[in-house]
């Protein structure tokens, strides 16, 4: 197999016109093959993502196709454990937690551009006149950043295509199809507008804290149609924008248009965050519901997420964001130790759910979390205001799922607190969280001691009553995976992500419940779960990915 | 000199439609006279308004009679070191870091309703009618909130006289004058809106996240005219609203309307927070110019801050917000060591200016700081990239002024950070933070252990280039006063406050500068601030405010 990035170094022989379409490979990086990686370090996640090697960023292209099958593709730089010579990594998962590494998708066209971040989708009806005998043709959109003499330049939207289901791609050779002079103008994210019968893209032009919506018939030729600008928190830049539609549970209609802005740096807490802003959408323009900001995520580690592509607007969707933050991302201890930076956060249910007052709110939970369990660990249905204490120094993935919940509870009985605490049997060294019935939620990972940056800010909590206990319950849930931590408040209506850095593998659990009334239920479940990326080593604990080339739902080798 | 609320107490007795008149009087409370203070505890600033004893939050009534005496209120509860009895404190500066403590100003009618937040203003015109003789009769306007039973009651909003310029208060025979039946309806920020020669009330319908408009000619009837509602962060609540006219330096019009929402719980850091809309204001509506949603302040302890009433509007502005958390304000140690809690931030100079990008930035920095300046400890024009260390222990405030600068910044030279410690040389304890070149700011208190709590976070930063470099310069400038410190980025163009607590008194200060480019110049300066407290204090240390009864400007002793 002829790999496409080097015949795209050949075709780019044959005339200027095809010149945009050149390929150039840093030395050293594998062409053909995945990347190798080893994911037994202390700090590897084993049910989240991340790179076989060197340094990760935002998630990109996200879709799942007719079979199923989701593709992952995310900033990669493949030769240093910090950003700059992007490309798009690749993987792919039937479940969300175990992902098969791929080649690397996008390369860059010469040593100082580089493929920034960017969405896929399937043309399904042949759109673009790419995919005459197929209906799983993919084309990606992406920007191009030029750094010439390591100075910013220009940032245009390009597509590259792709006839074997996502794992290899052509680049179009009438690139780039939106140009610009701009340094500030980037993240194409596409989505077809069925109504419409046409493409929408949403993209950044960072710099002016501004939402640009462009639709297109066809992929290619692409017109400017509106602008979302200065909504919510502004930070000092707005980047990857999504929007999609998503159920809207008790909502006054059954689906609403979600939009979703990244800001970075300046997001409140420091560094980048995400926001959006629920409304409606007419194929054109979006009009938020109201003037209110409202965040993502609680803690510090939840940026650039983005929506699967191909899952209709009435079931709920699915993302992955990506789970660190650029405060301090480029010094975190996995570099130097393991040779890696970065994972992604866990794949997450969202919808929209009608919220006591606040209108409306965007629930993320875990997506089906229950496929990685390998064994209940604790299990108690009326725990009472006592505690658990676990040691789970026997778990081999070091990787937990706990839930909390607190029933019957009524007016006069919604009192009390779950409380949580992970911790090191040799070092001491800790991170604990809780919530209070109708109060606040926190989390602290300060007392963890592989890390400190003056960014590297130890607590977090939110408060919210949205529906509150209202139905009678109080419930946080959790997974813990080496060096990153995310929890959910009733059922998603909060959630944090949160990375933390202990010189000592965390491998005890206690988890309780302090102040409830006597009439009010505590139930505790903790489940081990699996290591996802041991099943997939040799025995030296590398993992190869998909090193044969085979294609999961594609006409791979078409070449 | 019999006291008003005596006074009142009487007059109830006559009939029922003046009932609403009646006053409780907490026992052990000093009716006629300051409660007497100790300002000497590790923990007191010394330049800061904290409050003689108990517990302090919302600043209240703020205004500036016509002989630049300004009058601070505040939501005290002078019977214990929690809040919940609340009653309006009262203190007066000339210089606003130099307090006499006054009279508890507002009491409560009976021991099941509190005097919450409000404001003030001077009836110059005498629009009310109740000052036919003067023109600094003064109206208060506040909240009272019942609670029946320890239930949440009715708020409503309420008015009352003075004719001693602020000293002493009669509850107006026909209040409320704006009744409600909702737990949650409060905070009435008053202002004069000399075009259209009519007064206008802004507060907070606190659970609907909305801010109600009213108008009145004669601050007895007041009309409902629009509200502002859902706009930027929500948190679980709104309070403290604020309007008030301010000078627009660089832009496009000399002055504009600032509407600063306090929200609480639900910051995005956690608890309570405040933010602000820049926009228009025709004297019943208000349209902020876009739909972004800014913070004004970086750190965790800038809540409810309120504008002196009385300053027109093309002149800067002057505020005092709480220097606090109610997250963690009922649990700091000033309570069980030293009886006291709470203080109020530096008194600030406030405008908006035109900045790089975001449009508009709300400047806040401290109100003619070298008032109190008593000694320049150190001085350095030309310091590179090196460090200053200073033994401050023999300064008697504790409280120091720094300012660092770099100028001659050329866009190639924009780089270097400026950095600053303050320890105890006995304990090690310190906090720290510093500013890079168009980067970030950043403050960190996790290194003092008198006090910790799930929601005590550590480290706080922002990120702005706003004017930036432009103008060639990079600044910080912070005030540290015992248990508190602010700082002040470009002017003000980014600020923090946070309070912090050591075991062992800050007596030794780094600051330097690192990575600057040759050149450009970084200028050092630090300078002893007064002990303002210790100036009126007694042999033993105790502040008795003003137990005379003199009055300054204004007709005390009426009755």
């Amino acid at each position: 197999m002829l790999s496409v990035a080097r015949l795209l170094t050949a075709v780019c022989l044959v005339g200027d016109v095809l010149a945009q379409t050149s390929t150039y490979f840093s030395p050293g990086v594998p062409t053909d093959t995945p990347i190798a990686g080893n994911y037994t370090g202390a700090y590897r996640p084993r049910v989240h993502f991340s790179p076989p090697t060197e340094f990760m960023n935002d998630p990109n292209g996200m879709f799942v196709n007719a079979d199923g099958l989701y593709h992952l593709y995310y900033q990669y730089d493949p030769t240093a454990t910090v950003a700059g010579n992007q490309h798009w990594g690749h993987a792919t998962s039937k479940d969300l937690y175990t992902w098969e590494n791929q080649k690397i998708a996008l390369w860059t066209p010469n040593n100082y551009t580089f493929v920034f971040s960017g969405s896929a989708v399937v043309d399904v009806n042949n759109t673009s006149g790419f995919f005459p005998n197929q209906t799983n043709g993919v084309v990606a959109i992406y920007t191009l950043a030029q750094y010439p003499n390591n100075a910013p330049g220009p940032q245009t939207q390009n597509i590259a295509t792709s006839h074997d289901g996502g794992y290899t791609f052509d680049a179009y050779a009438s690139n780039p199809v939106i140009d610009s002079t701009s340094t500030q103008f980037r993240d194409p994210k596409v989505l077809w507008y069925e109504p419409g019968q046409h493409w929408v893209m949403v993209l950044a032009f960072a710099a002016d804290f501004s939402i640009g919506i462009y639709t297109s018939p066809n992929l290619k030729d692409w017109t400017p149609q509106s602008n979302v600008t200065n909504v919510g928190l502004l930070g000092l830049q707005y980047e990857c924008p999504n929007l999609v539609e998503i159920p809207w549970e008790d909502g006054p209609q059954e689906t609403a248009w979600l939009l979703a802005i990244s800001i970075n740096p300046g997001a409140p807490l420091g560094g980048s965050i995400t926001q959006y802003f629920a409304g409606d959408f007419n194929g054109t323009h979006f009009e938020p519901f109201d003037r209110a900001a409202r965040i993502a995520d609680f803690a510090k580690d939840n940026y650039a997420g983005q929506w699967f592509s191909g899952i209709p607007g009435t079931e709920s969707q699915v993302s992955i964001a990506w789970a660190s933050n650029w405060q301090y991302t480029q010094q975190v201890p996995t570099g130097p130790t393991e040779g890696w930076r970065s994972q992604m956060s866990l794949p997450r249910v969202n919808y929209l759910k009608n919220a006591t007052r606040i209108g409306y709110v965007l629930v993320s939970e875990p997506y089906n979390i229950s496929a990685v369990y390998t064994e209940e660990l604790a299990y108690n249905s009326s725990l009472g205001n006592s505690s658990i204490l676990l040691d789970y120094s026997s778990v081999e993935s070091g990787a937990l799922y706990f839930e909390a919940n607190i029933t019957s509870l009524s007016p006069t009985t919604a009192v009390g607190a779950l409380n949580f605490t992970f911790s090191s049997s040799i070092s001491g060294e800790y991170i604990t969280g809780g919530t209070v019935v109708n109060g606040d939620t926190w989390l602290d990972r300060g007392h963890t001691n592989a890390f400190d940056n003056p960014f590297f800010t130890n607590k977090f909590s939110a408060t919210g009553l949205y529906s509150g206990s209202d139905n009678g319950t109080w419930t946080i849930s959790g997974v813990i995976d080496r060096s990153i931590f995310e929890v959910f408040v009733n059922g998603g209506e909060q959630s944090g992500t949160m990375t933390f850095y202990a010189t000592q593998p965390l491998d005890t659990m206690r988890i309780g419940a302090a102040g409830i009334a006597a009439n009010a239920t505590v139930s505790v479940g903790v489940w081990a779960l699996a290591d996802t990326w041991a099943a997939l080593a040799d025995a030296n604990g590398t993992v190869r990915g998909n090193a044969t080339g085979s294609v999961s739902n594609g006409t791979y080798g078409r070449m």
